[in-house]
């Protein structure tokens, strides 16, 4: 299920709106939904000795989003990588469907310990691939 | 030093002002400042074992701060228990000196495996004792 | 209905467990909440002249909250004054019902455009109290 | 002057490191002073009559920043365009000189009441041209 977030007054800046930082978190907030809904859940996705990290993130800002609104996150695997996958990231306001920021994020597959990117294991390849948000 | 704080557009809310649960996390980085300048400095007290956990917050709101104002807390301790220590909270707007918020912060220090408190160690007593800000 | 809130990765520190400052956002978020229930949402009470201000903030600490947990806030009022209104908060975490923090806060009802205290209007007073939560 | 963040408390989660979100925050506040520095302080871009919207951000993470770095940030434009201008964004970790994050950002000039795109104003481009950081 996408996550949702109701914009709070601690969301909105002296225009009234979002700050823009606050999407990577609610970005952040709906991965971590996602691997929990894909049985991935937990710190060291499960306790399979594997971690993720943020690598990149682009954000395309489309329309702002304001006190009261109900913002909804939807991921989409775009590509894999050998130690890293590309998600699809799209903000819709709940009340008109409009997008309100989209864009990507790279996840680089870690070792806990030193940090250093690992292959991408089959178990999250698998988990993921079978519970993409909005696939066709 | 007391600890500055500019505000910033993300600090303010819609009514332009310092969105109130921002105070909170200027008083933990003046804190931080406070026990770094006392020699009491990074994790569990500079490797002493021992870690500091805060009980209660009471925050007074006085006056508000908005966008391009400079902000001072000050420290000073109140009263030192067997396990606890009450330290007395003041942030002054700097360019009318001003307070902005007061209050204070009962702070318990505790064994950090356990989190169950120990007496207050005396080597911060004596620190923190000699690095009281505002002590006449 | 109480707020809910789900402890984000963002909401916890190096600690592990959720930072201070972050209650007094989760309280402000119940207390908008608590006003939409109750028929007085949106800016300036539903469109009445009148607006809010948090006065002070008491939070005692009593049970570290963590990554997954959610928690519920309750509100309550203990006193109206003529200007303002005492309510006590408390947070519990729902798999246990164990509180992990509890005070109150004074809020004040004031004017929009000179901030300055005006009494507590009837119809506040009449829809908060047709709305308290934990009420016996 | 390039912006100064010293990581606190409250920029670091579990993991021990700075939260991703933060850093548009703090390429926020270095775009602030940068416009305060080059005399177009203030809102609507010091009483122009033009203000300015975040467009899209890209950000590349390439170290992680802890508890008690201090970071500077540093702003050069990129490259101007009708209604907007693209600045290079890099993020450096002071006591090694490491870069922890670059990328970019995309800032639209706006009318202040529509929100719409408006030509860059000359004063705007002058103004900035004449103070861009680390150019060479």
């Amino acid at each position: 299920m996408p996550t949702r977030q109701k914009i709070r007054y601690s969301d909105c800046d002296p225009q009234g709106i979002v700050f823009n930082a606050n999407y990577p978190r609610y970005w952040d907030d709906a991965l971590t939904d996602w691997y929990e809904e894909s049985g991935l859940g937990g710190p060291e996705l499960g306790g399979s000795g594997v971690d993720i990290l943020t690598a990149r993130i682009e954000i395309d800002f489309k329309s702002a989003a304001t006190l009261g609104d109900e913002l909804e996150t939807s991921i989409e695997v775009e590509r894999w990588g050998n130690t890293s996958m590309t998600i699809a990231m799209a903000t819709r306001r709940l009340s008109d469907d409009v997008v309100c920021a989209e864009g990507r994020e790279v996840i680089v597959y870690v070792d806990p310990e030193t940090f250093r990117p690992v292959p991408v294991p089959d178990f999250a390849k698998e988990a993921l691939s079978g519970n993409l948000e909005g696939s066709g």
